[in-house]
C-alpha cells in the first residue's frame, strides 16, 4: 500500500494573528506530490510604530517546489489573508487562484495596484474540486465580511477542517448562512484535524449576530439632528451595508470617506453586495449644502490611524467637510491593542469640535466581533469531532484558552497543537507528529516597497525612538583637507538651544583628531566609522546617552 | 395521486407547559390510516393548592379510533412526558410502546404502581422505524435527563421535526451529544414543520452546560465541614450523577432521601447510569454515625414541598437524620413560580437549625436549565430550517417570543402557529391549515384516583380555601322530627369562639323555619337543600361571606 503523508506549514497566521499563510504539501512514498496553499495576507509587526507598513509571509520554503502548487485558495477578503498575494503571485509561479466572489474582487484591487490580475476562478459550494492528490470542498461560513469560507482538504491520508475566521453569525445580515450540514457531514465522516480559528478562546459566551449594530444604527440615527458618521474597519461590507440601509430609511444620503472605504464599497457595490439607490449616493463636495440631518458619512480610520479620513474631519483638515455642534461619530469597532492612545485622541479631538461620539465604553452593541467566542469554537469542534486540533489565527495565550476548550470537551490535551510560525506537522493515517522547523524571516513592506526595511533599518529607528540623532557633515576637498569644522545636527536628542555648545565643543573634537591627518582623509568609509566612535565616546561621556550617529562625507 | 394529509393535535403540552401529549394522523383521500402519538405526561394544574395532585390529558378525541394507533413514541422520562401513560394505556388498545433505555425504566415504575408492566422497546439511533404510513427516526438530544431524543416523523406528507424539552449542551455529564449531523440532514431534506420546545424563548444566550453544576459542586463541598446536602428534582438524573462524583472525591458517602429520588436513583444506577461503588453506600440509619464530612446527603424537596424529605430534615421530623451547625444545604433548583413562598420558608428553617443555606439568589451556577435559550432555539430553526414552526412545551407569552425569534431569523409570522390544547393543524404537501378544535376536558387526579376530583370539587376547595366551611347536622328520628336544635359546625369561617353565638343563632334559625312542618321531615335531599338555603342567606346577611355550607341529615 503506498504511503501518503501530509505535511503541513503554517508561514504564518499562528501566534502573530495577521499573515495568514498556510501550506498543505501531499507525499507519496516520501516523495512531495501536490501542494495547495490556504491564504497569503500581510501581517502587523509590533515594529509599526518605526514606520512598517506591514509584514508579508515568508514564501523561501517553497522556493523550489513551486511545480507542485496546485492551488492558491483564499478563505475571505480580509488584509490579513490576501493582502500578500500580489507579491508573492510571481514568485509562487502564478498558481491557479480559486476563491468566493467578493475576494475575488478585493484581490482584483490588490493585483491592479501590483500591475497585472490573473484569472481567479469563483467557487461554487457544494461541490468537489480536485488539486492533484487533494480533493478539495468550499463550505459557506460567517465572519464580518461576506463570503467567508472554511475549506475541507481531503486526501490519502484524511480529512482536515481549515476553520479559520469565523463566529457562527445565525442572523448575518448579508450573505449565506454557515452550512451546518456540510460541517456535521464532515464530522460525521472523519476529520483528522480541525485547524480552527482561536481568537475568541478567552471570551466566554456565543459571540454576537452582526444583525444586533443594524439596529443599534437605526436607534441612534434616529436621535441625531446633525451629520451622521459611522466609523469602521473598511473591510466590514456587513457592517457598512446595515449603516447604508438605517441611513436610507432615515432618508439621509451617504458619502464614504477614505481610500479603502471608497474602493470597497464600490467593489461591494459594483457586485451587488451594498446596493444603493443613485439618489443617495451623496458627493464629498455636496455634504455640506445638504442640511445635515440629510447626511451619513461613512469613513475610514476607526484606529485613530494618523492622516485618515477620520483624523481629518476630526483635525479640521478635510476641506469640504466641517465637523459641527450636533454631529454624531459613531465607532462602530474596538481599538485594536495598541492603538487606544491614538482612537482616544481621535474622539477628544471629535468632542471638542461638537460632535456627540459614542463608542463602546459608553454604550453596547456597535460591534460584533467577527470572531467566535468559546461557545462558537466548541460547535466547531463538536460539528467536526476531529481527532487533533491546531488553532490558529490566535496568540499563544489564544492557543491555550482554545487547548482548554477542547480538554473541557474531553479531548487529550496533547492533541491541541500549538504552533508557532514554521513549525509544521507530519499527518498519516490517523497519525501525527511534529515535524522539523521551517525557517521563516520577517519581510518589512513600508512605503518604499519589499524587504526595503531589514532589521538594521529597524534597530535604527528603534534608537531614535528612544535617542534621537545626531548626524555629522564632513566637508572635505580633492586633497583629503577639512574644508571647515565639521557640521553637527540633531533630533530628538537634546533640546537644540542647550545643545548649541556641545554640538560645537564635538565639532571642534572631531576636528582636532583628524587634524594630524589632514591632507590624508580620502578613504571616505574609514572616516566615517573613526567620526562615529568618537562622537559615540562623546556624546556618552557629555550626556549618558547613545543618539544613533549618522556620519556623511561631503568631497567638493 | 393519491391525497394524503397530516392531521397534528396537542391533547396538552401547549400553552400549559406540563401534559405533554401529541398525536399525529395520517389521512389517506380522507380516510385516516395510522395514528402516533408523542408522550403522554402529566400536568400540574393552577388549582395544585386545592389538593389536587395533577392532571392527565383528556384521550377522548382517540376513543374511536385505537386501532389505529400504530406507536406510543416517549421523548424522555421527566413525568410530564411519561406520567399518564399508565392512566390511559389500556384505554389506547395497549399500543407498542417504543422509546429510550432510560425512559423505559422510569415507565416500568409507573405502570407497576399501576399494576401491569407491557413490554417496551428500546430503541436504536441511526435506523428508521415504519408506523404505518409514517417512518419515524429518533435524534439523541440534551435535556436535564440523559436519553432525551427529538423524532422526526416522516410521512407522504412531509416531515416534521418533533422537537420537544431540550438544550444543545456541548458537555453533557452523561449520555450522548445532540446528533448536530442527523439534525442538520433532517434539514438539508426538509422539515415542513418543527415542533420546538419554546419554554426558555425569553431567555437571551445560550443555556450553560449541565456540566457548570458539577464544578459548583467540588466547590461547595470543599469548603463544608458539616454534612453535604444537595436537593433537586428527582428525575434530573445528570445533577444527580455530578453531585455523586463529587462526593466520592470528597470521600463522602452518599444517602439517597425521598421517595422518588431513592426510586430514580435505583433506576439509573440498575441500568449503569448512576454508578457508585457499594462502599460508598450509606443506610439513613448510619448517617449520624458517621463524621458528617464524610456524608453527602441527596434529598427530594427542592420545591419545599409539604411533607417531602427536605421539609422533614428542615423541620426536625426526619428521625434518623439531623440538621447541625456547619451542615450545607444546596437547592440546584429554582423554585418554579408559584412555590417561592414555600421555598423561602424551607431555606428559613433550615437556616435556623444551623445549616449554610445555598440558593441561586445568593450563588451563581446552582442549577442550569434543561430547556434551551434563544440561540439553542435559533440553532434548531437554522439546522432544521422549517417551512412552518409551532413551539410547543410554553406558555403563551413562550410562544410569542418564539415567533419573535422565527420572524427574527426571516420566518413569516404567520407560518408560527401558537396553539392552544385541542387546536388542530391539517399539513397537506407544504402547506397548512388550522383545523377544527378537538374538546378536552381538565382531568384531576388526586390521591383518591383519577378523574374523583371534578369541577364542583375544585369549586368547594376554592370556596374553603377562601370563605372556609359550615355544617350543619340536622338528626331527625323515623317520624320525621326533629331530635334536636341542628348542631352547627364551622371551619375556616370566622374565629370559633367568637362565632359560637352566631352558630347557635343559626340553629335556632333553622329549627324555627322547619317548626311548622315537624313530623313531616323525611325528604332528606329537599331538607338538605332548604337547610342549605337558610344558612347561606343567614350567614351573608350576619358576616357578609359565602362560606361552604354542608347539610347532613342524620337519621336515628
Amino acid at each position: 500500500m503506498d504511503n501518503y503523508k501530509l505535511h503541513f506549514i503554517p508561514l504564518g497566521g499562528v501566534v502573530g494573528v495577521t499573515k495568514n499563510m498556510y501550506v498543505y504539501e501531499l507525499y507519496k512514498n516520501d516523495a512531495l506530490q501536490d501542494i495547495i496553499i490556504v491564504d497569503c495576507g500581510i501581517g502587523f509587526p509590533q515594529e509599526k510604530e518605526l514606520g512598517v507598513d506591514f509584514v508579508i509571509p515568508d514564501i523561501s520554503y517553497l522556493k523550489d517546489k513551486t511545480d507542485k502548487i496546485r492551488a492558491l485558495l483564499f478563505t475571505h477578503g480580509h488584509e490579513d489573508h490576501i493582502g500578500a498575494a500580489s507579491y508573492h503571485y510571481e514568485a509562487l509561479g502564478k498558481p491557479q487562484i480559486y476563491t468566493s466572489k467578493l475576494t475575488t474582487m478585493f484581490l482584483e484591487h490588490k493585483f491592479k495596484e501590483a500591475g497585472r490580475v490573473p484569472h481567479m476562478e469563483v467557487i461554487k459550494f457544494g461541490r468537489d474540486y480536485t488539486f492533484g492528490g487533494f480533493t478539495v470542498r468550499f463550505i459557506p461560513i460567517t465572519h464580518s465580511i461576506p463570503d467567508s469560507m472554511h475549506i475541507l482538504i481531503k486526501s490519502p491520508v484524511g480529512t482536515t477542517y481549515h476553520g479559520p475566521d469565523f463566529k457562527l453569525d445565525l442572523t448575518p445580515p448579508y450573505g449565506l448562512l454557515p452550512d451546518f450540514y456540510e460541517i456535521t457531514k464532515a464530522g460525521k465522516e472523519g476529520v483528522l484535524a480541525l485547524m480552527s480559528d482561536a481568537l475568541g478562546a478567552d471570551h466566554p459566551g456565543l459571540t454576537a449576530s452582526e444583525k444586533i449594530v443594524g439596529q443599534t444604527f437605526e436607534d441612534e440615527m434616529r436621535g441625531t439632528k446633525g451629520k451622521f458618521i459611522m466609523t469602521t474597519f473598511s473591510s466590514n461590507i456587513s457592517r457598512i451595508r446595515q449603516c447604508v440601509e438605517a441611513a436610507i430609511k432615515f432618508n439621509r444620503k451617504i458619502v464614504f470617506l477614505g481610500r479603502s472605504m471608497k474602493e470597497n464599497s464600490n467593489t461591494a457595490h459594483d457586485i451587488g453586495y451594498l446596493p444603493i439607490p443613485d439618489q443617495f449616493l451623496l458627493k464629498e463636495e455636496e455634504v455640506m449644502q445638504l442640511p445635515p440631518n440629510k447626511v451619513c458619512i461613512i469613513c475610514a480610520g476607526s484606529q485613530g490611524q494618523y492622516g485618515s479620513a477620520l483624523f481629518k474631519l476630526a483635525n479640521n483638515k478635510n476641506k469640504n467637510i466641517k465637523i459641527k455642534q450636533g454631529d454624531k461619530v459613531l465607532f462602530s469597532s474596538d481599538p485594536i491593542p495598541g492603538n487606544e492612545n491614538e482612537v482616544y485622541a481621535l474622539i477628544e479631538d471629535l468632542t471638542l469640535k461638537g460632535a456627540d461620539v459614542i463608542y463602546s465604553d459608553i454604550a453596547d452593541q456597535l460591534h460584533a466581533s467577527g470572531h467566535g467566542s468559546q461557545e462558537d469554537l466548541k460547535f466547531l469542534m463538536r460539528f467536526t469531532n476531529p481527532k487533533y486540533c491546531v488553532p490558529i489565527g490566535g496568540t499563544i495565550r489564544h492557543q491555550r484558552e482554545y487547548q482548554k476548550l477542547a480538554v473541557d470537551l474531553g479531548m487529550e490535551k496533547n492533541d491541541v497543537y500549538m504552533l508557532d510560525e514554521g513549525d509544521t506537522l507530519w499527518f498519516s493515517k490517523n497519525k501525527v507528529q511534529t515535524g522539523e522547523k521551517v525557517e521563516t524571516k520577517q519581510i518589512y513592506v513600508d512605503a518604499y516597497g519589499v524587504g526595503d526595511v531589514g532589521s538594521v533599518v529597524l534597530r535604527d529607528r528603534h534608537t531614535l525612538s528612544e535617542e534621537g540623532i545626531v548626524v555629522a557633515l564632513l566637508i572635505i576637498d580633492n586633497n583629503g583637507n577639512l574644508v571647515s569644522t565639521p557640521k553637527i545636527l540633531s533630533r530628538g536628542f537634546i533640546f537644540e538651544q542647550e545643545g548649541q555648545g556641545i554640538f560645537e565643543e564635538a565639532g571642534q573634537k572631531v576636528e582636532s583628531a583628524l587634524l594630524p591627518r589632514v591632507g590624508r582623509l580620502s578613504d571616505k568609509s574609514a572616516l566615517k566609522k573613526e567620526v562615529g566612535q568618537i562622537m559615540e565616546e562623546f556624546f556618552f561621556k557629555a550626556r549618558g546617552r547613545h543618539p544613533l550617529i549618522v556620519v556623511d562625507v561631503i568631497q567638493i
